[in-house]
């Protein structure tokens, strides 16, 4: 994998089905790759948030990983999540999706010890120097309670410890002063950092932050929806911006599946992973809907809702 | 005032000049008004968190408004701010705003003392009852420590309770959500609250909330540049999108002024609204920069931090 | 009031009983004093989180207050909150509890506008110097979202701002070093600041704080059973720990009145607040339960559930 | 072990020596189960928060509790933390410590993905199902960023999923309350769970919550001074509270040793860590004071600080 160019495009976060023993299903998995594949995405982000990493043994990490570079075979890029709570644990994860073929890495600030920036900017140093792989920062403070500050990105870009930033923050006016910080919309290939990629995790306003010159998304709904994120990506690019805002309007709407879930039974996490999956077991990718423990499942009442959204988005015909 | 129509367009929140003694300084106040007017705003936010509201005291609030409803002479709508603890503290402050004549009230949720979201409700609902003046839901996590959730502006909407919500809650996922949910960019007038307004207090990405379909934007740096603000405004609703990410790129360096005052002496707001008032200041619009107590005042580094700022994005001469 | 002595023993917050207009019922007021003198208490609080003040308009605090410094008559020193959004407006109230007559002022750092910690320094020393009545800081995160730092703390005792701590803020590590730092429990008197008074908002851990070297208790519960908290502060000074475990033990039963509202209903504050004035009106000492807008006012099951912990706790005879 | 009796004590949380190459030092480890064991206390906690767990590899972790479990030899019980993301991952930290010879595991809450009630409960029963040790949940909201609620508690105490609490909350209040609904600090052996054991991390307030009812103390200075620990402890079961405060205040001293690191350019937790890590090579006990990556490490001037505390503290010879 060439990263003279900076990636750019939808680099949806790979889901990772379960058979009923909890184990990973390697089948439904490689059908899942096809999906995004043939629905055009330009990347894979595997072992984020979204695929469960935080529920996956390294064992179930090491074979998500694999099977999805093996079903991709070099078609798109691969970012590898190598999500723990300190240097030395992720570094073993980063060796280990090095090992596997992974085209670049996605590492989050330490978590669970609390640390100063100095030593956040030194993790992301240390990580570098010692894994031979492209670095991607991933700002998500919900999960790791701390937030990457503009100055520290941009000292890592700009000294080529990060080829890029996974912005899950929902931070936008902090992003935009970044964006520009790099030279704007127009001007990022000759400001300070010229390769480096800005992806947002965004789902919901795809259209605004492409508008405002980010380079990618890695939506969660974009296993469910691929092609629509494609469209989406495409019209902005071409400059419909109509046509991106009616897409992504109706892709709201489908993001109204992740509300599947009773609130007070279950956790926001489980019952968006959870619709996800069922939505991909209804579109016949997947064989299962599982969610990893200690997660509660779906009900039959959810997944009734998670398919009326399918639904009325188009993705399955209307009854 | 009709509110026959939802209010759209810029509505900065007017900053409250002080002079050296810390009393309202109405010749500054007025002369802001004119500069705001002259820029070609679309209405006034008099008494938000830009203005000190939380400094000024009930006196000065009332000297504030009544200079800001006399200078605007009902050129455009006047917002007041009634901000305060509890449902009791804020009928007060809204009887005098309307006495005053403002044209509407913006209210936050409750804060020092603990809620629950039903008391949210009735505390929006209560208002409403019991001052004839149309409301506007504040949502200002910073500030009250709480979120206002997308179902409850929903529903207080759709009963008429308020006429528009304020949102500088920075999710703009959880706002895209409700612009679908009340029709989308382009159905909100068939949706289920036709006249309702949504305005965000998005400095950074005006471009991108207006073409999310946001009626209005409140920048605190409209303040400084309102002409700056509006041509934006107008160049997303003429649909020359690109003029827009030019313009939002300039204000988005512009807004970097904000950073004048050093982190290790003064709190982020103090350097802010410090910054908006010295840069008034060297713009022949205020007499003074100083701002309310017990905030930090900026220094002479700071000053000239501010008007480089000035000088780089056009309003004042490049020396 | 002389201040040549700290402040020591049991200070309640005092409650402020409502009639069904939702105003100021003095009459009960000045029952709930007699109360509480006669429970034995060295000092009331009043206008604090306890007595709503949040929630009280300007004119309902003036009222408050005078009738409980009327009720008082000089038998034990009136503390009175300061309780507002920034300096300016704290030095008002301060300046009303002054004319009605209290003994001290209590106040917090700025709420709603961020601080820093210099200017939380500036705003107590602003209204020490502005305002001539003794001060004591009050330390609440929960509603003020920051932290008084120990530093900060020692600093203004030091220099003589602040003669006392109400420390609200549940972190009893930091409030132990405090301690050692101003002398320890038993060199108190010779330390830096000799005459400096530690109080804390404490209801369930009397017992441990007095013995870790704290003057004094400020326990919302202490309205219910003032002669209890009395009885547990006396144990502890006289040596007798047993018997103040045994207290604390009967007091925290007590406190699960707190519990009276359901969680799904009401915020967690109305449950309280309402528990304690319901508990006074089935004691006879108010005429009514009411809470202040938007509050909302606990059922008949949840003042059985009161009125049950009552009788469990010896305040009511069991039927 | 038997655990017919609930443990009650001194249980360090042991930490970690780790020798220049960042490995665990399994001489200097022996050597401080040694120091811990002869200072007379009642229980090991290893591969807590105190031990850098989240900074050791999984080859580390089991490295560091075989060290411990073989120094141990069975005089004092060893707990063991199993301490990850969620339950699959926890799961095999809990095997490989059964296999290594703990007597008992502690697990927090899952952290990074966002979990509700109902799987937390979930995720201790699972845990206790599928791995045969006895459990203690570890409640530690600063790092996993929830706290187990007081009611969570008791149904697990209750129906046997957990022997014990390990309570880092700080929130003494919600502690004191679990302590009576379970009898009370006399009558816990007739409470609903008789055997159920609760420890603190407290280091500042021991005397206070041995004298409340708690059970034992995990303190991580303990493992700077388990003999002042061990006296403090013994104390207060003997009844002598005067001794008790002074033996506290001493320790609360000596704790100041943790400010040791400059704030500006080092975490808390590498400052308090590299402290005890320094203060145990100064006593003889370690090879070396370092901390595990991206920690920054304590400079000389960092270390004469902490020499002069223990030095103030009675552990060194004044010079």
């Amino acid at each position: 994998m060439s990263w003279s160019q900076p990636l750019r495009g939808v680099v949806p976060p790979v889901c990772t089905p379960l058979d009923a023993a909890g184990e990973v299903d390697t089948a439904s998995l490689t059908r899942l790759v096809e999906h995004l594949v043939d629905g055009g995405v330009h990347g894979l982000f595997a072992l984020g948030s979204s695929s469960e990493v935080a529920f996956l043994t390294d064992h179930q990490r090491t074979v998500a990983l694999e099977t999805v570079v093996d079903a991709v075979n070099g078609r798109v890029p691969v970012l590898a999540g190598a999500i723990d709570m300190t240097t030395p644990r992720v570094e073993e994860h980063a060796r280990d999706a090095l090992a596997v073929g992974a085209d670049a890495l996605v590492a989050t600030a330490p978590f669970y010890a609390r640390t100063h920036p100095v030593e956040i900017a030194r993790h992301f140093r240390i990580l570098r120097e010692r894994v031979d792989l492209p670095l991607f920062a991933y700002d998500v403070p919900v999960s790791v309670h701390s937030k990457l500050s503009a100055s520290l990105v941009r000292e890592l870009a700009e000294d080529g410890t990060i080829i890029g930033l996974k912005d899950s923050s929902g931070d936008e006016g902090s992003l935009r002063r970044l964006v520009v910080e790099l030279g704007g919309r127009h001007g990022r290939a000759d400001g300070p950092a010229p390769n480096f990629s800005i992806l947002t995790g965004s789902e919901l306003t795809v259209d605004a932050v492409l508008l405002a010159g980010v380079d990618g998304v890695v939506p969660g709904l974009g296993n469910v929806d691929p092609a629509g994120y494609v469209r989406l990506y495409d019209a902005v690019r071409g400059g419909d911006l109509d046509i991106a805002v009616k897409e992504q309007e109706r892709l709201v709407e489908l993001f109204g599946l992740v509300d599947a879930g009773p609130e007070s039974e279950m956790g926001r996490n489980s019952s968006a992973i959870g619709a996800f999956k069922h939505a991909l077991r209804l579109l016949g990718v997947f064989s299962h809907g599982v969610t990893a423990d200690p997660q509660i499942q779906l009900g039959a009442d959810s997944v009734a809702f998670v398919e009326q959204h399918l639904r009325a988005a188009g993705l399955l015909p209307v009854r």
